[in-house]
């Protein structure tokens, strides 16, 4: 701990969020310096009164359009350094206290190299999560270990059915955390060998994804729990363990495998309109940025009520070009049936991992045989290969 | 890992949960239905067969009352074995997925003494805070070291000014991370310094609450050098790290300081009416639950527009009868300045801690002498010891 000789030098790169802003007229820019300030010094402008604060820790107004009565979308720059490769921190400082204001909502964001430079991203990503799985030309298929209360006995039977029946990717459903009725490592352990057993009369490489979510540094550990008892993949709720939770996962070398994200719990940010953060950004960068491999949401036709915009848009968010991040495979889930397969795979192409729960139970007792069902809808409905 | 010989049998305490629904006439048992699936076994309630799943798993609607057109309040009970001691898993069963759903509100909870059991809370709570501080019979005064872009000498100097004039808790803009402009262990090492500098000539026990936000196992790291190196308490973010962070913290052996939480997002749920949670849940109960000491909430009549009913009702939940939990401590802060403490005082009581951060340095630069205006305010216009 030396004295410093010189004043820090903030850098010159910031990085830029366009909030949308109900405002009444001529209140726009007063309201976009409020969150300028709100989300960096949190003073009063007048008594903000160091030069080099002034300048680059301020939040910037680049730009303040009116597109319509009563709506403003102000574009505002940050200095990179307020947050770094601190992903909690960027998200903080994008929305940490104005998360409490009424009517306003993150639009996007635009983020440099040099901080997108900080962020590895999804280890695997599509392709990599192709590779393990042994699959290329068709998308991807995916279901959920349920009800909760089933013992791991019955949790492991099932996975096995949906192994043998030729399901890519089987998680646990997301409510599957370490109660006494299937208590974590047991119901790891057995859905793994399960699965495996499957896959040596498939010849196929179906890997299991049980929920690691757990109370502070525990989710590290039941990842890392996960990766030794041999399940090729992991489920994370960043609602409830917080995006940074997920970035060290996706960092952590003792972990080592896929990691798809949940949605729940994030529900607060999008389901209202005019307040929150755009549908792509919370499930498509920043579970990108996180280095979630895969991200589930809530497709549109439903149990939920996302439009068919906002879960292309998280699509699109997942793959488009984002520094040097590989792309995170997007999961569209919630209630969907498979007589919507040929119209999702024409919304989402090839590139994507369709998770049907429910409706593999409506098909009668016989797990394995419903996933083949699904399986052959999709192959047969699978968009050429681009 | 044995095969277990009988089924698995569930516990028949049930916690409860009170929604308030957005409804179109006649919709209502149907919505608080698709809830309580939702919220357990994510299936069509035709698919699940298993009778005690039926009976025990799946949420149970307990009362359904329509107060007025379009609107419904249904109470859904839980087993307690779905969630159990689990902060996080408890959220995720009150609201994980529904989270995502429109219109549909969190209203309270009713938690059994078989539930909270598993809650030990505060570990210091209010009264131990004061013991910590020596103060008993005047709320407690806190603020906070800003703007975010100063130095870690700067913070240092700062908190000494705002200890010498008497402040019992100086905690961290929850901006400050572990930026290069403000190191978090050099902050923590000066800040400390300074605080005990103060202390010394005050006679006084101040201290300094530092931000141990970090990403995933980091913030466990951060709380435990805080304490090592002095601090008086902490500061923790549970929108950004989740509950169960907090939850961990306020059990580790080796953090042991009293832990603030603060507000940022989680405005998520709260910015919205009809959506979200309420916020003597979200700002009272859940950060009791995780064993908080002080929780940070933004007060009405600063810059956010919590209701003063809202506000009151966090503090009613954070020192209401809850197991054998201690109370938390509400901080009511956000853009407060002097001349609303004696309102503040007659709202809250003796038992709140005041933060009051920008007007502190709207007095001039002599921040010693400011936050000594502030003290003989609150002082001046306590409340009588009850």
């Amino acid at each position: 701990m030396s004295e410093r000789q010189d004043p820090y030098r903030f850098a010159s790169s910031r990085f830029e969020v366009v909030y949308r802003l109900a405002v009444a007229p001529g209140e726009a820019e007063a309201r976009a310096r409020a969150i300028a300030l709100e989300q960096t010094v949190e003073l009063p402008d007048e008594v903000v009164r160091d030069p080099a604060i002034r300048e680059h820790v301020i939040g910037r107004i680049e730009t303040l359009e009116l597109p319509s009565p009563g709506e403003a979308l102000a574009t505002i720059s940050y200095a990179v350094d307020t947050a770094g490769a601190d992903l909690i921190q960027l998200i903080n400082v994008i929305f940490g206290n104005t998360s409490m204001q009424p009517g306003v909502r993150v639009e996007s964001l635009g983020l440099p190299e040099e901080l997108l430079d900080g962020y590895p991203g999804p280890r695997f990503g599509c392709n990599g999560i192709r590779e393990r799985l042994g699959v290329t030309g068709r998308p991807l298929l995916c279901t959920a270990l349920k009800p909760m209360g089933l013992s791991p006995v019955a949790l492991a039977d099932m996975a096995y059915q949906f192994a043998l029946g030729g399901i890519d990717v089987i998680k646990d459903d997301h409510g599957l955390a370490d109660q006494d009725f299937a208590p974590f490592e047991e119901r790891v352990e057995r859905c793994v060998a399960a699965v495996e057993r499957a896959n040596h009369e498939t010849g196929a490489r179906s890997i299991y994804a049980p929920n690691v979510t757990a109370s502070g540094t525990q989710t590290l550990a039941r990842a890392r729990f996960a990766r030794r008892a041999g399940a090729g993949a992991a489920l994370v709720i960043p609602g409830l363990v917080g995006f940074g939770t997920v970035q060290e996962l996706a960092g952590d070398s003792a972990t080592n495998i896929p990691l798809l994200t949940h949605p729940a719990f994030l529900g607060g940010f999008v389901a209202s309109p005019g307040a929150g953060i755009a549908h792509d950004v919370v499930y498509g960068t920043l579970p990108r940025l996180a280095g979630a491999d895969a991200t589930i949401f809530a497709n549109y036709g439903g149990r939920f009520s996302f439009s068919r915009q906002a879960c292309l848009g998280i699509a699109q968010a997942a793959a488009a070009p984002l520094g040097r991040l590989r792309p995170t495979i997007p999961v569209p889930a919630g209630g969907m049936v498979l007589a919507q397969v040929p119209e999702l795979l024409e919304a989402y192409g090839v590139d994507v991992m369709l998770l049907v729960g429910g409706d593999l139970h409506r098909g009668g007792p016989d797990l394995a045989h419903n996933a083949r069902a699904f399986r052959q809808l999709l192959i047969g409905h699978s968009p050429p290969i681009p």
